[in-house]
Protein backbone atom coordinates (compact mmCIF):
# COMPACT_ATOMS: atom_id res chain seq x y z
CA UNK A 1 0.00 0.00 0.00
CA UNK A 2 0.95 3.44 -1.16
CA UNK A 3 -0.14 6.30 0.54
CA UNK A 4 1.61 10.01 -0.26
CA UNK A 5 1.73 12.38 2.43
CA UNK A 6 2.17 16.56 2.03
CA UNK A 7 3.59 18.24 5.03
CA UNK A 8 1.95 21.81 4.80
CA UNK A 9 2.73 25.45 6.41
CA UNK A 10 2.76 28.67 5.77
CA UNK A 11 6.14 29.43 6.74
CA UNK A 12 9.23 26.29 7.77
CA UNK A 13 6.54 23.77 7.46
CA UNK A 14 8.95 21.66 10.83
CA UNK A 15 6.20 21.82 12.70
CA UNK A 16 3.57 19.98 10.43
CA UNK A 17 7.08 17.29 9.00
CA UNK A 18 7.82 16.95 12.97
CA UNK A 19 4.78 15.40 14.50
CA UNK A 20 3.43 13.83 11.31
CA UNK A 21 6.39 11.87 10.76
CA UNK A 22 5.63 10.91 14.63
CA UNK A 23 2.07 9.90 13.77
CA UNK A 24 2.77 8.11 10.72
CA UNK A 25 5.69 5.71 12.80
CA UNK A 26 2.48 4.24 14.01
CA UNK A 27 1.92 2.81 10.95
CA UNK A 28 5.06 0.96 9.81
CA UNK A 29 3.17 -1.26 7.66
CA UNK A 30 1.87 1.21 4.81
CA UNK A 31 4.75 2.86 2.69
CA UNK A 32 4.58 7.13 2.83
CA UNK A 33 5.75 8.90 0.32
CA UNK A 34 7.09 12.04 2.02
CA UNK A 35 6.53 15.61 0.93
CA UNK A 36 8.07 18.48 2.76
CA UNK A 37 6.14 21.77 1.32
CA UNK A 38 7.29 24.90 3.43
CA UNK A 39 5.84 28.13 2.78
CA UNK A 40 2.92 27.47 1.16
CA UNK A 41 1.74 31.18 2.21
CA UNK A 42 -0.66 32.34 -0.84
CA UNK A 43 -3.78 31.27 -2.39
CA UNK A 44 -1.88 30.70 -5.86
CA UNK A 45 0.44 28.06 -4.03
CA UNK A 46 -2.92 26.03 -1.96
CA UNK A 47 -3.77 25.94 -5.20
CA UNK A 48 -1.46 24.39 -7.10
CA UNK A 49 -1.05 21.87 -4.22
CA UNK A 50 -4.49 20.52 -4.63
CA UNK A 51 -3.82 19.68 -7.93
CA UNK A 52 -1.02 17.93 -6.69
CA UNK A 53 -3.38 16.16 -4.59
CA UNK A 54 -5.34 15.23 -7.17
CA UNK A 55 -1.83 13.30 -9.17
CA UNK A 56 -1.29 11.41 -5.71
CA UNK A 57 -4.86 10.24 -5.55
CA UNK A 58 -4.76 9.27 -9.09
CA UNK A 59 -1.13 7.43 -8.67
CA UNK A 60 -1.89 6.21 -5.28
CA UNK A 61 -5.88 5.31 -5.80
CA UNK A 62 -6.30 6.64 -2.41
CA UNK A 63 -6.35 10.09 -1.57
CA UNK A 64 -3.14 11.95 0.08
CA UNK A 65 -2.97 12.84 3.92
CA UNK A 66 -2.16 16.31 4.41
CA UNK A 67 -0.36 17.27 7.78
CA UNK A 68 -0.82 21.19 8.32
CA UNK A 69 -0.12 24.09 10.63
CA UNK A 70 -2.16 26.59 9.04
CA UNK A 71 -3.11 29.83 10.73
CA UNK A 72 -4.59 31.86 8.07
CA UNK A 73 -7.68 30.69 7.81
CA UNK A 74 -8.75 31.33 3.75
CA UNK A 75 -5.55 29.60 2.64
CA UNK A 76 -6.14 26.16 5.30
CA UNK A 77 -9.62 26.34 3.48
CA UNK A 78 -8.13 25.82 -0.43
CA UNK A 79 -6.40 23.06 1.15
CA UNK A 80 -9.10 21.30 3.32
CA UNK A 81 -11.63 21.53 0.07
CA UNK A 82 -8.70 19.75 -2.18
CA UNK A 83 -9.00 15.79 -2.77
CA UNK A 84 -7.01 14.90 0.88
CA UNK A 85 -7.38 13.73 4.43
CA UNK A 86 -6.75 17.11 5.75
CA UNK A 87 -5.26 16.98 9.99
CA UNK A 88 -4.82 20.31 10.76
CA UNK A 89 -2.47 19.84 14.00
CA UNK A 90 -3.08 23.02 15.64
CA UNK A 91 -6.64 22.57 15.97
CA UNK A 92 -7.36 20.95 19.10
CA UNK A 93 -4.59 22.78 21.10
CA UNK A 94 -4.69 26.93 20.44
CA UNK A 95 -8.49 27.13 22.16
CA UNK A 96 -8.27 25.69 25.17
CA UNK A 97 -4.74 26.55 25.59
CA UNK A 98 -5.99 30.39 25.38
CA UNK A 99 -8.53 29.36 27.46
CA UNK A 100 -6.03 28.17 30.32
CA UNK A 101 -3.47 30.95 29.89
CA UNK A 102 -6.42 33.64 29.81
CA UNK A 103 -4.55 35.29 26.51
CA UNK A 104 -5.76 35.04 23.10
CA UNK A 105 -3.29 33.71 20.56
CA UNK A 106 -1.68 36.24 17.99
CA UNK A 107 -2.21 33.71 14.92
CA UNK A 108 1.05 35.32 13.59
CA UNK A 109 2.82 32.24 11.75
CA UNK A 110 5.84 31.47 11.79
CA UNK A 111 6.72 32.33 14.89
CA UNK A 112 7.94 28.79 15.96
CA UNK A 113 11.60 28.93 14.06
CA UNK A 114 12.37 32.81 13.99
CA UNK A 115 14.55 34.34 15.79
CA UNK A 116 12.17 35.27 18.56
CA UNK A 117 15.25 35.28 21.07
CA UNK A 118 17.96 36.59 19.66
CA UNK A 119 20.02 35.89 22.96
CA UNK A 120 18.84 32.06 22.49
CA UNK A 121 19.79 32.11 18.74
CA UNK A 122 23.02 33.46 19.37
CA UNK A 123 24.11 30.88 22.06
CA UNK A 124 22.83 28.16 19.01
CA UNK A 125 25.23 29.73 16.83
CA UNK A 126 27.99 30.00 19.01
CA UNK A 127 27.80 26.13 20.30
CA UNK A 128 27.64 25.58 16.58
CA UNK A 129 31.25 27.26 16.00
CA UNK A 130 32.29 25.81 19.51
CA UNK A 131 31.91 22.34 18.36
CA UNK A 132 33.50 22.96 14.88
CA UNK A 133 36.53 24.64 16.72
CA UNK A 134 36.90 21.69 19.09
CA UNK A 135 36.06 18.69 17.20
CA UNK A 136 38.42 15.84 17.14
CA UNK A 137 40.56 17.12 20.23
CA UNK A 138 41.53 19.80 18.65
CA UNK A 139 42.24 21.90 21.90
CA UNK A 140 42.20 19.47 24.70
CA UNK A 141 43.08 22.79 26.87
CA UNK A 142 39.32 23.79 25.96
CA UNK A 143 37.18 21.04 27.90
CA UNK A 144 36.83 23.30 30.34
CA UNK A 145 34.87 25.61 28.48
CA UNK A 146 32.34 22.82 27.04
CA UNK A 147 29.06 21.86 28.23
CA UNK A 148 29.56 18.26 27.20
CA UNK A 149 32.35 16.08 25.80
CA UNK A 150 32.21 13.10 23.86
CA UNK A 151 35.00 10.50 23.81
CA UNK A 152 35.38 8.12 21.05
CA UNK A 153 37.50 5.84 18.97
CA UNK A 154 37.57 7.08 15.53
CA UNK A 155 34.29 7.44 12.86
CA UNK A 156 32.42 6.52 16.06
CA UNK A 157 29.73 9.27 15.45
CA UNK A 158 31.37 11.96 17.66
CA UNK A 159 31.33 14.84 15.28
CA UNK A 160 27.63 14.19 14.34
CA UNK A 161 26.62 13.84 17.76
CA UNK A 162 28.88 17.13 19.17
CA UNK A 163 27.01 18.97 16.30
CA UNK A 164 23.25 17.66 17.32
CA UNK A 165 23.77 18.92 20.59
CA UNK A 166 25.17 22.49 19.82
CA UNK A 167 22.91 23.06 17.23
CA UNK A 168 19.58 21.75 19.06
CA UNK A 169 20.24 22.50 22.79
CA UNK A 170 22.65 25.59 22.31
CA UNK A 171 25.25 22.99 24.04
CA UNK A 172 28.84 23.97 23.72
CA UNK A 173 30.09 20.44 22.64
CA UNK A 174 33.93 19.43 22.13
CA UNK A 175 35.02 15.80 21.62
CA UNK A 176 38.37 13.57 21.85
CA UNK A 177 39.60 10.94 19.93
CA UNK A 178 40.61 7.64 21.71
CA UNK A 179 43.54 6.84 19.23
CA UNK A 180 46.82 4.37 19.13
CA UNK A 181 48.40 6.24 21.40
CA UNK A 182 46.38 6.73 24.09
CA UNK A 183 45.80 2.33 23.95
CA UNK A 184 50.02 2.32 23.80
CA UNK A 185 49.80 4.21 27.08
CA UNK A 186 46.55 2.44 28.28
CA UNK A 187 44.92 4.92 29.66
CA UNK A 188 43.47 8.68 28.58
CA UNK A 189 44.58 12.18 29.18
CA UNK A 190 43.98 13.44 32.81
CA UNK A 191 41.88 15.94 30.79
CA UNK A 192 39.16 13.84 30.74
CA UNK A 193 39.13 12.37 34.07
CA UNK A 194 38.58 15.99 34.94
CA UNK A 195 35.82 16.41 32.80
CA UNK A 196 33.98 13.38 33.70
CA UNK A 197 30.52 14.68 35.04
CA UNK A 198 29.66 16.11 31.26
CA UNK A 199 31.64 13.14 29.51
CA UNK A 200 29.89 10.09 27.40
CA UNK A 201 31.70 7.31 26.07
CA UNK A 202 30.39 6.46 22.21
CA UNK A 203 30.73 2.62 21.53
CA UNK A 204 29.68 1.33 18.25
CA UNK A 205 29.51 -2.58 16.58
CA UNK A 206 32.95 -3.64 14.66
CA UNK A 207 31.35 -4.74 11.34
CA UNK A 208 29.34 -1.28 11.36
CA UNK A 209 32.74 0.52 11.96
CA UNK A 210 34.25 -1.44 9.35
CA UNK A 211 31.94 -0.27 7.24
CA UNK A 212 32.43 3.31 7.66
CA UNK A 213 35.96 3.04 7.62
CA UNK A 214 36.31 0.88 4.75
CA UNK A 215 34.47 3.83 3.12
CA UNK A 216 36.81 6.54 4.32
CA UNK A 217 39.78 4.33 3.56
CA UNK A 218 39.37 1.65 1.60
CA UNK A 219 41.74 -1.46 1.74
CA UNK A 220 43.66 -0.04 4.86
CA UNK A 221 44.47 -1.60 7.98
CA UNK A 222 42.83 1.21 10.02
CA UNK A 223 39.56 0.19 8.06
CA UNK A 224 39.98 -4.14 8.23
CA UNK A 225 37.78 -5.88 10.83
CA UNK A 226 40.69 -7.12 13.03
CA UNK A 227 41.56 -3.28 13.94
CA UNK A 228 37.66 -2.33 14.68
CA UNK A 229 37.83 -5.02 17.02
CA UNK A 230 40.59 -3.79 18.38
CA UNK A 231 40.07 -0.30 18.62
CA UNK A 232 36.48 -1.18 20.21
CA UNK A 233 37.86 -3.44 22.65
CA UNK A 234 40.26 -1.63 23.81
CA UNK A 235 38.25 1.50 24.40
CA UNK A 236 35.98 -0.31 25.86
CA UNK A 237 38.21 -0.93 29.13
CA UNK A 238 39.76 2.33 29.03
CA UNK A 239 35.49 3.13 29.79
CA UNK A 240 35.36 1.57 32.84
CA UNK A 241 37.92 3.17 33.82
CA UNK A 242 37.01 6.60 33.19
CA UNK A 243 33.74 5.29 34.50
CA UNK A 244 31.18 6.84 32.33
CA UNK A 245 28.63 6.39 30.68
CA UNK A 246 28.47 4.12 27.23
CA UNK A 247 25.83 5.45 24.38
CA UNK A 248 25.51 2.98 21.04
CA UNK A 249 25.51 4.43 17.94
CA UNK A 250 24.80 1.66 15.66
CA UNK A 251 21.69 1.20 16.99
CA UNK A 252 20.74 4.57 18.67
CA UNK A 253 19.97 7.80 16.11
CA UNK A 254 21.89 10.98 17.17
CA UNK A 255 18.56 12.58 17.91
CA UNK A 256 18.40 9.94 20.36
CA UNK A 257 21.66 9.77 22.19
CA UNK A 258 21.68 13.69 22.71
CA UNK A 259 18.23 12.90 24.72
CA UNK A 260 19.97 10.56 26.80
CA UNK A 261 22.87 12.90 26.86
CA UNK A 262 20.54 15.86 27.89
CA UNK A 263 18.80 13.72 30.51
CA UNK A 264 21.69 12.28 32.07
CA UNK A 265 23.18 15.80 32.47
CA UNK A 266 20.30 17.04 33.78
CA UNK A 267 19.98 14.32 36.49
CA UNK A 268 24.16 15.50 37.32
CA UNK A 269 22.43 19.21 36.96
CA UNK A 270 20.23 18.14 40.39
CA UNK A 271 22.48 16.24 41.86
CA UNK A 272 24.54 19.40 41.67
CA UNK A 273 27.45 18.18 39.76
CA UNK A 274 26.78 20.76 36.36
CA UNK A 275 25.42 24.07 36.43
CA UNK A 276 21.28 24.66 35.30
CA UNK A 277 20.63 23.55 31.99
CA UNK A 278 17.58 25.02 30.19
CA UNK A 279 15.45 24.44 26.45
CA UNK A 280 15.89 28.10 26.49
CA UNK B 1 2.74 35.89 34.42
CA UNK B 2 5.01 32.95 34.46
CA UNK B 3 3.93 29.55 33.42
CA UNK B 4 6.38 26.32 33.71
CA UNK B 5 6.09 23.68 30.81
CA UNK B 6 7.11 20.65 30.46
CA UNK B 7 7.83 18.88 27.22
CA UNK B 8 7.26 15.04 27.91
CA UNK B 9 8.05 11.59 26.41
CA UNK B 10 8.84 8.29 26.98
CA UNK B 11 11.45 8.37 24.33
CA UNK B 12 13.61 11.70 22.88
CA UNK B 13 10.72 13.89 23.40
CA UNK B 14 11.57 15.80 20.39
CA UNK B 15 7.91 15.86 19.08
CA UNK B 16 6.62 17.14 22.37
CA UNK B 17 8.96 19.40 22.58
CA UNK B 18 8.44 20.73 18.60
CA UNK B 19 4.39 20.69 18.83
CA UNK B 20 4.53 23.06 22.29
CA UNK B 21 6.80 24.85 21.11
CA UNK B 22 5.06 25.69 18.22
CA UNK B 23 2.10 26.15 20.36
CA UNK B 24 3.23 28.82 23.16
CA UNK B 25 4.82 30.79 20.25
CA UNK B 26 1.39 31.94 19.82
CA UNK B 27 1.04 33.62 23.46
CA UNK B 28 3.98 36.01 23.56
CA UNK B 29 2.64 37.82 26.26
CA UNK B 30 3.59 34.98 28.87
CA UNK B 31 6.58 34.09 30.04
CA UNK B 32 6.94 30.46 29.98
CA UNK B 33 9.71 28.59 32.07
CA UNK B 34 10.00 25.75 29.72
CA UNK B 35 11.81 22.05 30.90
CA UNK B 36 12.32 19.39 28.34
CA UNK B 37 11.73 15.79 30.12
CA UNK B 38 13.16 13.09 27.91
CA UNK B 39 12.71 9.73 28.71
CA UNK B 40 9.71 8.89 31.22
CA UNK B 41 9.59 5.17 30.19
CA UNK B 42 8.83 4.40 33.98
CA UNK B 43 6.42 4.85 36.58
CA UNK B 44 8.90 6.14 39.25
CA UNK B 45 9.97 8.89 36.70
CA UNK B 46 6.42 10.00 36.24
CA UNK B 47 5.91 10.44 39.50
CA UNK B 48 8.95 12.43 40.36
CA UNK B 49 7.61 14.69 37.53
CA UNK B 50 4.38 15.05 39.44
CA UNK B 51 6.07 16.22 42.56
CA UNK B 52 7.95 19.06 40.26
CA UNK B 53 4.28 20.23 38.76
CA UNK B 54 3.51 20.40 42.28
CA UNK B 55 7.00 22.64 42.93
CA UNK B 56 6.28 24.41 39.58
CA UNK B 57 2.66 24.97 40.75
CA UNK B 58 3.56 26.68 43.82
CA UNK B 59 6.51 28.92 42.50
CA UNK B 60 4.27 29.95 39.49
CA UNK B 61 0.94 30.60 41.48
CA UNK B 62 -0.48 28.46 38.39
CA UNK B 63 -0.53 24.68 37.68
CA UNK B 64 2.02 23.81 34.43
CA UNK B 65 1.23 23.21 30.83
CA UNK B 66 2.46 19.41 30.17
CA UNK B 67 3.05 19.06 26.45
CA UNK B 68 3.28 14.94 26.15
CA UNK B 69 3.56 12.50 23.44
CA UNK B 70 2.71 9.05 25.50
CA UNK B 71 1.72 6.05 24.23
CA UNK B 72 1.89 4.07 27.36
CA UNK B 73 -1.51 4.59 29.19
CA UNK B 74 -0.39 3.47 32.64
CA UNK B 75 2.49 6.45 32.46
CA UNK B 76 0.44 8.99 30.63
CA UNK B 77 -2.54 8.35 33.61
CA UNK B 78 0.13 9.22 36.15
CA UNK B 79 0.85 12.63 34.47
CA UNK B 80 -2.44 13.38 33.24
CA UNK B 81 -3.30 12.94 37.14
CA UNK B 82 -0.91 15.70 38.30
CA UNK B 83 -1.51 19.24 39.44
CA UNK B 84 -1.40 20.22 35.75
CA UNK B 85 -2.72 21.36 32.29
CA UNK B 86 -2.22 18.38 30.45
CA UNK B 87 -2.02 18.49 26.20
CA UNK B 88 -1.21 14.62 25.34
CA UNK B 89 -0.66 15.67 21.18
CA UNK B 90 -1.20 12.54 19.91
CA UNK B 91 -4.94 11.60 21.03
CA UNK B 92 -6.84 13.37 18.61
CA UNK B 93 -4.90 12.26 15.49
CA UNK B 94 -3.93 8.48 15.82
CA UNK B 95 -7.37 6.78 15.57
CA UNK B 96 -8.67 8.84 12.69
CA UNK B 97 -5.56 8.27 11.05
CA UNK B 98 -5.91 4.66 11.74
CA UNK B 99 -9.45 4.49 10.59
CA UNK B 100 -8.34 6.73 7.59
CA UNK B 101 -5.51 4.10 7.09
CA UNK B 102 -7.16 1.03 7.48
CA UNK B 103 -4.28 0.00 9.42
CA UNK B 104 -4.09 -0.32 13.79
CA UNK B 105 -1.28 1.67 15.02
CA UNK B 106 1.82 0.05 16.39
CA UNK B 107 1.56 2.32 19.27
CA UNK B 108 5.67 1.03 19.79
CA UNK B 109 6.67 4.63 21.27
CA UNK B 110 10.15 5.96 20.28
CA UNK B 111 9.73 5.20 16.56
CA UNK B 112 9.67 8.67 15.29
CA UNK B 113 13.39 9.37 16.02
CA UNK B 114 15.19 6.12 15.88
CA UNK B 115 17.13 4.44 12.94
CA UNK B 116 14.25 3.17 11.14
CA UNK B 117 15.15 3.39 7.38
CA UNK B 118 18.66 2.93 8.19
CA UNK B 119 19.57 4.03 4.15
CA UNK B 120 18.20 7.54 5.07
CA UNK B 121 19.91 7.97 8.41
CA UNK B 122 23.11 6.63 6.74
CA UNK B 123 22.30 9.72 3.63
CA UNK B 124 21.95 11.94 6.80
CA UNK B 125 25.81 11.41 8.31
CA UNK B 126 26.97 11.19 4.99
CA UNK B 127 25.69 14.63 4.15
CA UNK B 128 27.12 16.18 7.49
CA UNK B 129 31.04 14.38 7.00
CA UNK B 130 30.05 16.02 3.46
CA UNK B 131 29.13 19.09 4.57
CA UNK B 132 32.64 19.16 7.01
CA UNK B 133 34.93 18.37 4.68
CA UNK B 134 33.66 21.06 2.46
CA UNK B 135 33.17 23.97 4.55
CA UNK B 136 34.85 27.33 3.77
CA UNK B 137 35.74 26.51 0.27
CA UNK B 138 38.27 23.79 1.48
CA UNK B 139 37.58 21.99 -2.10
CA UNK B 140 35.40 23.73 -5.02
CA UNK B 141 36.39 20.85 -7.07
CA UNK B 142 33.89 18.99 -5.08
CA UNK B 143 31.00 21.39 -5.73
CA UNK B 144 29.74 18.74 -8.58
CA UNK B 145 28.84 16.51 -5.80
CA UNK B 146 26.95 18.88 -3.87
CA UNK B 147 23.15 18.94 -3.18
CA UNK B 148 23.68 22.74 -2.51
CA UNK B 149 26.22 25.25 -2.62
CA UNK B 150 26.31 28.17 -0.36
CA UNK B 151 28.31 31.59 -0.67
CA UNK B 152 28.71 34.59 1.64
CA UNK B 153 31.54 36.95 3.21
CA UNK B 154 33.30 34.97 6.14
CA UNK B 155 31.33 34.76 9.05
CA UNK B 156 27.41 35.36 7.50
CA UNK B 157 26.44 31.96 8.83
CA UNK B 158 27.36 29.28 5.79
CA UNK B 159 28.55 26.97 8.20
CA UNK B 160 25.43 26.44 10.09
CA UNK B 161 23.02 26.72 7.73
CA UNK B 162 25.29 24.21 5.87
CA UNK B 163 25.13 21.91 8.78
CA UNK B 164 21.28 22.27 9.21
CA UNK B 165 21.04 21.20 5.45
CA UNK B 166 22.81 18.33 6.08
CA UNK B 167 21.52 17.39 9.43
CA UNK B 168 18.05 17.80 8.50
CA UNK B 169 17.45 17.33 4.81
CA UNK B 170 20.24 14.59 4.24
CA UNK B 171 21.52 17.09 1.50
CA UNK B 172 25.33 17.14 1.18
CA UNK B 173 26.07 21.01 1.55
CA UNK B 174 29.36 22.68 0.09
CA UNK B 175 29.87 26.61 1.20
CA UNK B 176 32.61 29.20 -1.20
CA UNK B 177 33.62 32.05 0.91
CA UNK B 178 33.92 35.06 -1.01
CA UNK B 179 37.10 36.76 0.14
CA UNK B 180 39.07 39.46 -0.37
CA UNK B 181 40.71 37.77 -3.77
CA UNK B 182 37.30 37.93 -4.86
CA UNK B 183 36.90 41.60 -4.35
CA UNK B 184 39.94 42.30 -6.65
CA UNK B 185 39.47 39.93 -9.15
CA UNK B 186 35.87 41.63 -9.20
CA UNK B 187 34.17 38.11 -9.71
CA UNK B 188 33.85 34.61 -8.24
CA UNK B 189 35.52 31.03 -10.13
CA UNK B 190 33.83 29.83 -12.95
CA UNK B 191 33.17 26.85 -10.77
CA UNK B 192 30.27 29.04 -8.77
CA UNK B 193 28.55 29.98 -12.31
CA UNK B 194 28.50 25.84 -13.21
CA UNK B 195 26.57 25.59 -10.14
CA UNK B 196 24.13 28.57 -10.31
CA UNK B 197 20.86 26.34 -9.99
CA UNK B 198 21.98 25.04 -6.75
CA UNK B 199 23.63 27.86 -5.45
CA UNK B 200 22.58 30.45 -2.83
CA UNK B 201 24.02 33.43 -1.71
CA UNK B 202 23.74 34.40 2.01
CA UNK B 203 23.54 38.31 3.10
CA UNK B 204 24.31 39.87 6.67
CA UNK B 205 23.37 43.48 8.04
CA UNK B 206 27.36 45.04 8.20
CA UNK B 207 26.33 45.91 11.74
CA UNK B 208 25.80 42.60 12.75
CA UNK B 209 28.48 41.32 11.27
CA UNK B 210 30.64 43.55 13.08
CA UNK B 211 29.78 42.41 16.01
CA UNK B 212 30.19 39.03 14.87
CA UNK B 213 33.87 39.21 13.76
CA UNK B 214 34.67 41.80 16.74
CA UNK B 215 33.77 38.27 18.90
CA UNK B 216 36.20 36.27 16.73
CA UNK B 217 39.20 38.85 15.91
CA UNK B 218 38.50 41.82 18.56
CA UNK B 219 40.16 45.33 17.21
CA UNK B 220 41.02 43.73 13.99
CA UNK B 221 40.47 46.13 10.85
CA UNK B 222 38.86 42.36 9.34
CA UNK B 223 36.27 43.46 12.55
CA UNK B 224 35.87 47.47 11.44
CA UNK B 225 32.49 48.53 10.33
CA UNK B 226 34.07 50.13 7.13
CA UNK B 227 35.08 46.33 6.01
CA UNK B 228 32.43 44.84 7.13
CA UNK B 229 30.23 47.51 4.78
CA UNK B 230 32.80 47.17 1.92
CA UNK B 231 32.54 43.50 2.13
CA UNK B 232 28.68 43.39 1.96
CA UNK B 233 28.70 46.37 -0.70
CA UNK B 234 31.04 44.37 -2.67
CA UNK B 235 29.48 40.87 -2.23
CA UNK B 236 25.79 42.38 -3.20
CA UNK B 237 27.87 43.31 -6.73
CA UNK B 238 28.78 40.04 -7.02
CA UNK B 239 25.27 37.88 -6.28
CA UNK B 240 23.79 40.50 -8.71
CA UNK B 241 26.32 39.46 -11.20
CA UNK B 242 25.75 35.15 -10.49
CA UNK B 243 22.18 36.05 -10.58
CA UNK B 244 21.28 33.78 -7.47
CA UNK B 245 18.45 33.63 -4.54
CA UNK B 246 20.23 35.85 -1.74
CA UNK B 247 19.25 35.14 1.99
CA UNK B 248 19.39 37.61 4.89
CA UNK B 249 20.94 35.70 7.95
CA UNK B 250 20.08 38.89 9.86
CA UNK B 251 16.96 38.46 10.29
CA UNK B 252 16.16 34.77 9.94
CA UNK B 253 16.98 31.89 11.32
CA UNK B 254 19.34 28.70 10.15
CA UNK B 255 15.54 26.75 10.60
CA UNK B 256 14.24 29.19 8.11
CA UNK B 257 16.84 29.80 5.86
CA UNK B 258 16.75 26.24 5.28
CA UNK B 259 13.12 25.69 4.20
CA UNK B 260 13.13 28.93 1.78
CA UNK B 261 16.45 27.10 0.05
CA UNK B 262 14.61 23.53 0.27
CA UNK B 263 11.45 24.83 -1.60
CA UNK B 264 13.49 27.16 -3.99
CA UNK B 265 15.69 23.93 -5.11
CA UNK B 266 12.17 22.02 -5.20
CA UNK B 267 11.21 24.67 -7.47
CA UNK B 268 14.33 23.97 -9.52
CA UNK B 269 13.75 19.90 -9.72
CA UNK B 270 10.10 20.38 -10.76
CA UNK B 271 11.59 22.88 -13.58
CA UNK B 272 13.90 19.99 -14.23
CA UNK B 273 16.86 21.80 -13.11
CA UNK B 274 18.07 19.33 -9.89
CA UNK B 275 17.53 15.90 -9.85
CA UNK B 276 14.97 14.75 -7.10
CA UNK B 277 14.27 15.32 -3.83
CA UNK B 278 11.92 14.44 -1.27
CA UNK B 279 12.18 14.14 2.67
CA UNK B 280 13.05 10.93 2.77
Amino acid sequence: MNRTVFFVSESTGITAETLGHSLLSQFDTVNFEQVYMPYINTELRAKALTQRMEEAADRDGARPIVFATMLNKEIGDILKGGNCFYVELFEFFVDPLAKELGVAPSLKSGQSHAITKPSYYTKRIEAINFAMANDDGIRPDNFHRADVVLTGVSRSGKTPTCLYLAMHYGLRSANYPITEEDFERGDVPQLLYDCKHKLFALIIDPQRLQLIREERRPGSSYASLKRCQDDIRQAQQIYKRLGVPVLNTTTQSIEEISSQIIRSLKENQESGLVSAMKVQ
